[in-house]
């Protein structure tokens, strides 16, 4: 056993290795390679995602997971085997399991259509046509259906796709959470609504970018970024991407007339960065060292950015460093003044534009209409429309254009669908986590105003980052909270913080 | 037959592929890398070369070359193939005889004993410590010694080594050709030390980097160097890199109080990335679409830094445009004096930074040394001495520390030994090459004088880049000049420019 467990360790150290290999490439991709490459980039990563689909598939993968033990009742494999290693086999087995049901060729069909539609949707978006997108927008709706029925489900065909982003979840329990969730920030919102707007015209004014830099770097300094296993770089969207263990890479991008884009965006992905960075030593160059789910990953950014970054502890600390990098933008604004401004809510159309009240709001609607297409009960056509009712709905507001409405986020056009939800689960689990994180250590925003990041990096660090995916989603919050997750702890932090900032009553 | 063909050029394909992929990981490794990557990083390259070794040398590959009539006494296979194929049989059938000669553990060996070896060359170079780099050496050279004897070769162990950078090229013919050079440039560095040495002091004024990095990108555009399929960026020591057949990437260094330095070490690698970019269409993706030798690619790098770059013509150009971006370091110092101080000959320590009269000798000085460990006339502890004599005997002057002799370059500690001969022969191919290059183009200096350098880009790409490696470097010789290589070319155009820069009589 022990011998068959250290060729499985071996084959899957070498499918780690490439598929860092892979984000090298597009990492690249996105920060520097010269416009000509292109295409021929997309061959590497094809060549390069290839070998790891096989690698994954291949059947000596299948016959050590059964000679350990893993199968559908028992995929942690053996019981007398060390616990790390039983969450090892768990997630080699629902991986395998998963790959080896989608047929190379149905892969290849699918990245193909993608490839063409991503270039469709930029051109669709930039003339705000949704017609020359329906087409190939159905196709791959087709070859998603299609995927869902191979991979199986029980309940809803969504779960299948649901589960790729976010293993092990399923949509009764999203469904539930959701209509919970949308209820009451209907709610907050309509009292935001009523309430008297604060301004933030002031964070509009020139705040040059390479004072902009200097200023995120710092930040990036003080939440515990090391700088030898990771860079900052700039990108036309935000992102990050592990290269490997000690090598993470951090994107954003600035406007010199919005300041709140460019430094939220780095707080945000330097969340995501510090749990790339934060798996157990133990786990390094196995597939243990990866995300449990797309929702933690997003607990983890939407921490860092909102509830740590735009709290006003945070900013007891930091304004008086940022008014002496902008002095004059900032002159006459004290730090109440600013801590609303970076606070305003307002519904508006696009949804990485959102403040933190009505970001959900934006996910759930698109939950909404993908259950619905999945599930037939929609038909690419009636999207629109569809789109524009939602909207209507759960933000009060109707999009002008479709480029504003149902052609604005990338997702679709490249394939992942069920990949929304894990956004606002992210905001869920972020709260659900942080109220531990209180109960643990009650002076935590006298610590944040005197600038002790290092305090939240800390017990992050401990209680989430370190399990890597060796906890499912599920254990991880019943380990930290003694709970299974729920809306209650982000609405309540959300009615806090909103009630002071727009003086609300009755909520 | 043909579908063997497609067959063999998919495979090839293939393998070009994953080569690109390594490069992508070179650069990045080399430019951006954060520090704590460098032992992951050598795990994904390790296993993307493993790769590329194990398809280069797939049993599959020997088959369809045996099919195609490709073999030792045939390697362009069947005569009625079009000469593009045979040429593609020729280049894989060389690869795949020799690459299947060195077993798997042999490579493995010597890729850890190297990997040691950079880091404790780094240390002895540093403390100047020959003895705490020789034990490895041997080790180096042993297994350098096991890897020639696989080869095989017919005449002299060195020419199996030789054959991994330049080949097709002997031993007996370096030998011959730098005899002659040897002694003619001995001659002609002893008529220059005679001579009234030339002013360069002025070029090591305050040079500001930003300053430098904009005239160095000025000069790569007029070179034509198209931004969209390239870049140039900085790194510890220049380099060009192949990451796609529209991606090659420079880079450069800079010294602000060091003018030549960073403007020649873009020149030279540009002429490199030019190169690398000029391959004929109809080869791209396949193996034919690389350098036939690495003295060719140095031709072509030395042919813009020197012949080009260093030419009173291209100054006669750029030096009022230089004078713009630098007026108060180049105030009082006319076209003449400039042009002299860039082509100051002084026999000095470092390969790296000497001028292009003594570089040859540099290079002869390693060739001689080589040829005797290669072929154990000469032991690794006798190397210091050996190279203190064959400095005072090449250039005339005795390096005081190791640092400065024996150790000074990197290349033996990673392994490449026979790889030096090809830097002289890089200026050999250059020098032949622009004879002809001016017989054709009479005006060509009239040109140059107007900044016409597309003119030499069209020619080389025309005669030399589009080639790739589908000539030998011979048949590429022989079909631009009409003859063999010699160094008769090279030695007169050395002559003609420093008989007027130093005033030569009797040369």
């Amino acid at each position: 056993m022990e011998k068959d467990l250290q060729r499985l360790k071996s084959l899957d150290r070498g499918i780690q290795i490439l598929s860092h290999v892979a984000a090298v490439l597009d990492w690249d991709q996105e920060t520097y390679m010269p416009d000509n490459a292109v295409e021929e980039r997309s061959d590497q990563v094809a060549a390069v995602r290839a070998l790891v689909h096989e690698r994954r598939t291949s059947p000596e993968i299948g016959e050590l997971l059964a000679r350990l033990g893993a199968g559908e009742d028992n995929p942690k494999g053996d019981p007398g085997l060390p616990e790390a290693d039983r969450a090892l086999l768990r997630v080699m087995h629902r991986e395998y399991t998963r790959e080896v049901k989608l047929p190379t060729d149905l892969v290849v069909r699918l990245a193909k259509v993608t490839s063409v539609a991503q270039a469709r949707w930029v051109e669709a978006r930039k003339r705000s046509d949704f017609k020359a997108f329906a087409p190939v927008l159905r196709e791959i709706l087709e070859l998603t259906i299609e995927s869902a029925e191979l991979l199986g489900y029980e309940d809803n065909r969504y779960d299948a796709l649901l589960d790729s982003y976010e293993p092990w979840m399923r949509t009764a329990k999203v469904r539930e959470v959701f209509a919970h969730l949308q209820k009451e920030l209907v709610s907050l919102v309509d009292a935001i609504r009523g309430a008297a707007q604060v301004d933030d015209e002031f964070l509009k004014a020139d705040f040059p970018i390479p004072k902009q830099d200097e200023f995120g770097r710092f930040v990036l300094e003080q939440m515990g970024w090391d700088s030898g296993s990771g860079r900052l770089d700039r990108s036309a969207h935000p992102f990050t991407s592990t290269l490997g263990a000690q090598d993470v890479r951090l994107t954003t991008r600035y406007d010199s007339h919005n300041f709140k884009s460019g430094l939220f965006s780095t707080i945000h992905e330097a969340g995501h960065g510090l749990y790339e960075l934060g798996f157990a030593e133990s786990f390094r160059g196995s597939t243990l060292a990866n995300a449990v789910s797309l929702g933690v990953h997003e607990s983890q950014s939407r921490t860092w950015e909102n509830i740590v970054g735009r709290s006003m502890p945070f900013w007891t600390h930091f304004y008086p460093l940022l008014r002496k990098a902008f002095p004059a933008q900032l002159s006459g604004h004290e730090l109440p003044s600013f801590y609303r401004a970076i606070n305003r809510v307002e519904p508006s159309h696009i949804r990485v534009d959102a403040d933190e009240v009505t970001y959900s709001l934006h996910v759930i609607l698109r939950f909404n209409l993908e259950l619905k297409l999945v599930n037939r009960e929609l038909a690419v056509e009636d999207l629109p429309e569809a789109w524009r009712e939602e909207s209507r709905r759960l933000l009060g507001i109707v999009p002008e254009t479709d480029a504003l409405g149902v052609l604005q986020d990338i997702h679709w056009s490249i394939g992942s669908i069920g990949y929304f939800p894990t956004y606002a689960l992210g905001n869920l689990y972020g709260a659900q986590f942080m109220n531990t994180m209180r109960m643990e250590i009650p002076d935590l925003d006298e610590r944040l105003g005197k600038g002790e990041l290092p305090t939240v990096l800390g017990w992050l660090r401990q209680h989430i980052h370190r399990h890597g995916s060796s906890l499912t989603a599920e254990e991880l919050v019943r380990s930290v909270s003694g709970e299974e997750l729920k809306a209650d702890y982000f609405l309540r932090y959300l009615r806090d913080k909103y009630r002071e900032i727009y003086k609300l009553t009755g909520i």
